[in-house]
């Protein structure tokens, strides 16, 4: 259960099966650093390109396709005072036939957001809006989190899908577990594009994107078969589906949902159902991406009752 | 600004231009009730055939098309101890591949729920499962409101549209004011299918069904015009989309949003996107019916700052 | 089998539970009009108002819900020289970030186009464009055809439904049967929406709208139950799915096309399956109505070998 | 211009920047051999593991990327005798609530399929149906078709995007010319999942799948930018979209199609709109693969005239 600190000197776009930068152990825990989604590190100096650059991959030993990789998010916090966002939202998130009346994309205008990483707020500096003093306190996520993805696959970290990835659920804060089904040996885990803050779906395309630091701890759950990501918290347990449209998202949210629920809850027969009925939750990811991002959310008191 | 008493003697499938039921007027209270998805009363009688029965329509003199009727919910409560309700996942809410994996649909089980009006809970009594001793809070909310749909069209409660109807969601509970575009002279508003309990998405097609007392306050806004239901309470204002895919029915409520915000809150250019960028929250309605749900929210202390 | 001769002085904008125009019997034959989608008659008058007017509804004696209501097509043909479409591609059917490039929508520019309904050709009158001496082949189709729809709806001419409705599928033309589902008592079927020519999809919002003559030929079957409209020519049987997204409707016609195979062709276990494996085709009816529209086509004369 | 002879020795599972099997040069023609999707050669041996084995990559020199690579397809013909196919209709292409009615997966049971290659017919001899004497005529296609992805991303060739890939599109057959966008230096084409025949959207989730001898020539087009592939033969111009939902599929294919016509046709403002509102046709590629396929097609001869 060691404790590896880990200076990135390199990072990639895409999650596949590179070769590993870090070697680290089931229980091991990790401290490092990742840089914004424009490739901006902590003193905001451009350190590799931009596009969604992931710190990793770390190689789990013992990590075989049929396992499941556990990753504590033990703290991850802004490391630099300066964040961006864009300034319009996304064409796709409005009707069709609204676009036409939204803000021109040309010029492109950033939106400048200090900081106070003591305070935790975050404050737009720029453009000059009629939102008055406008601060938010920081709610600190990782948009990118995920694995080598199935069949020798390299997916772009401007996507998602079963192997995690960009997902930019702003749930995935300190303090939560996420789970991986593992598709390589080693596991292969990568992280990046960490938001200050962001909205439900990061509708404008961005949260308020800044450079990381990141202490995480992994646990190996051998011959423990999942099909997409999972996750929870002291609250909830969340399964997670990627897809277009949100309805396919929340589809496979669902169904693993239920999954989880028989399988490692017993709940047998309609129990799941009787359950989730009354009791789901549902949070959208993104709706921005290729591969949009539903989260299926059930309280984990529901559970404990159970026979 | 009458307070009315209405006990209904018939009840409507569909919303469309029927002959009112109660002529009231802006500011007026109504106190009536509502049977339950199935036509069951506080009796628990079948007085009305199936199918979402709805009280009304309600005309409100004055109304006239291009106009806003705001309906504040005042009080939404059971008015029997017995709710009901379904206990397999619709197919349409899990993977086309695992529909084969769920439950049958034959023989029909009907869960029984016994409530508790005075403590504001309810107990599963059938089926009998291994979730243990499983007991609710009681959110009531109502599934089906709306008014006359435009083009003398009569929509069906099982649906939704631009009029509002079938929304199934569990944010319209007691406090809430919700909006509605008016198509037609009067308004014609109708309420329906209380449900005491319901996850999001009224994913297994019902929530907890039972019958309610409901007293509401209507209140006219000539001449503002809007295009999607919205809704408020103390803390958020929202906007609410009913389509399929989820994705169209979130384009429709994030536009209404923005109009929201540019229009009665001034917020200018890009500042309506910057705050939404970063502050918006989606909640979904109902993944169930025809029309699918999706609710945009925004916490009023945003705006408060605006200048 | 009488042959009515029905001139239209009122029109309807919705499929409902209208009082009947005509009364006929199975077999009869009407012939008729209709206007064009902005109400203008064959003397190119406006005669009602604009939005889809519907001739009908006919009453079918004898029709009863669960029957299912044939309407052979026997000549659709326009009966003026003037025909009008739009001119810019609807911004749903074109990617979100492409909308901003699309020609501006005011001011509104309608194309006049002349039809010689001798040699059967739409010739372009104006606006001017580069597209040279451009002279289309007439493929005369009705965009609305449908019956009244279940549960007392009354549903807008400008979507579709199980009812049929504004489907605008280019294979609706004379000599086709098309199938509705009988959902109220009379059937109430309605005719409108003719086209001169029209792209598959409809993605400008029209085809070249013209108002048409119109012979029709109605066949009751009796305790024949469908669910989506279907239909045949001499080469194909056709089912229709109208619904969004795109992939709803194509399950709509696709199960309905299964059904069809196996009740009337007694293609057993698999059959059906493997057929349409290897020969089912596809068409898109629109991809511009709140509805879009699915056609499921397969070649008659696989299952003339059926035994 | 030379021809190459070129017997695979390997085959990948993804399109990805991997070693070239074979460099060759503009105006060049390649003679090989693709194994059927369970990879399975010429004599039925299975000499690399299932799932749409691809042939290649081919290196074109000089091929950049913001160039475009033309493939003809001379000739794609079987180059064995038996095909085989599945025999259920994929659970997503059905409504959710019919899933339940479908023939259940287990035992899995394979079609198999007598190719006379002479006569070029396809007859069904396994499983016993009451189809009769099942004979189809062979339309030998190629449902994976395409380059390297952009990003370093390498693609599963399960499905499909802006490179091309498993596209399922049965219009790919000889005689053809599909245009792809170059990602990477020296293109990298990649071919196979050859299907003797199949229907629209591969409902079945495959065609009559076959191994294929396969002649194509690469002409490339500098500095010649397209965004999603193109295609093109003697009647028709084409363009694809690969995506879910269906709708943003064929948002895809059209906006690729304008593109074409105003930029390569020179159709100035509303004229390309115009064309397509009357004249454009769909295709649906395939309907089972993550991605679905989407063809916009349009007659050459329209643009015959314009000036």
């Amino acid at each position: 259960m060691a404790i590896h600190k880990f200076h990135p000197k390199i990072y990639y776009n895409a999650f596949g099966t590179y070769t590993p930068v870090l070697r680290i152990s089931d229980g091991d825990t990790v401290i490092t650093s990742t840089v914004d989604n424009n490739g901006r590190d902590a003193a905001d100096n451009q350190v590799t390109r931009p596009g969604n650059p992931l710190t990793g991959p770390f190689y789990i030993h013992g990590a075989e396709p049929g396992d499941t990789l556990a990753v504590h998010l033990e703290k991850l916090w802004p490391n630099r005072r300066i964040g961006r966002s864009s300034t319009v939202i996304s064409p796709n998130v409005v009707d069709p036939e609204y676009v036409r009346e939204m803000p021109p994309l040309e010029p492109r205008i950033t939106a400048e957001w200090e900081l106070d990483l003591e305070r935790g707020t975050a404050m737009l500096i720029k453009p000059e809006t009629n939102l008055g003093h406008f601060v938010l306190s920081l709610n600190p996520m990782l948009g990118c989190l995920g694995v080598a993805p199935p069949r020798e696959q390299a997916i772009s970290s401007a996507t998602s899908g079963t192997h995690g990835g960009n997902m930019d659920y702003r749930g995935f804060v300190s303090g939560v577990t996420v789970y991986f089904p593992v598709f390589v040996e080693g596991a292969l885990f990568f992280i990046g594009d960490g938001h200050a803050v962001q909205g439900d779906g990061e509708i404008i395309g961005t949260g308020i994107e800044v450079s990381f630091d990141v202490k995480f701890t992994v646990k190996l759950l051998k011959d423990k078969k999942i099909t997409w990501p999972r996750a929870e918290n002291k609250e909830y347990i969340m399964t997670v589906g990627n897809a277009r449209p949100l309805d396919q998202a929340l589809q496979h949210a669902t169904t693993e949902m239920i999954r989880w629920l028989q399988a490692d809850y017993g709940l047998k027969d309609r129990a799941a159902h009787i359950l989730l009925g009354q009791c789901v939750e549902y949070d959208v990811g993104n709706v921005f991406d290729p591969a949009y991002t539903v989260v299926c959310k059930l309280k984990k008191r529901w559970m404990k009752a159970a026979v």
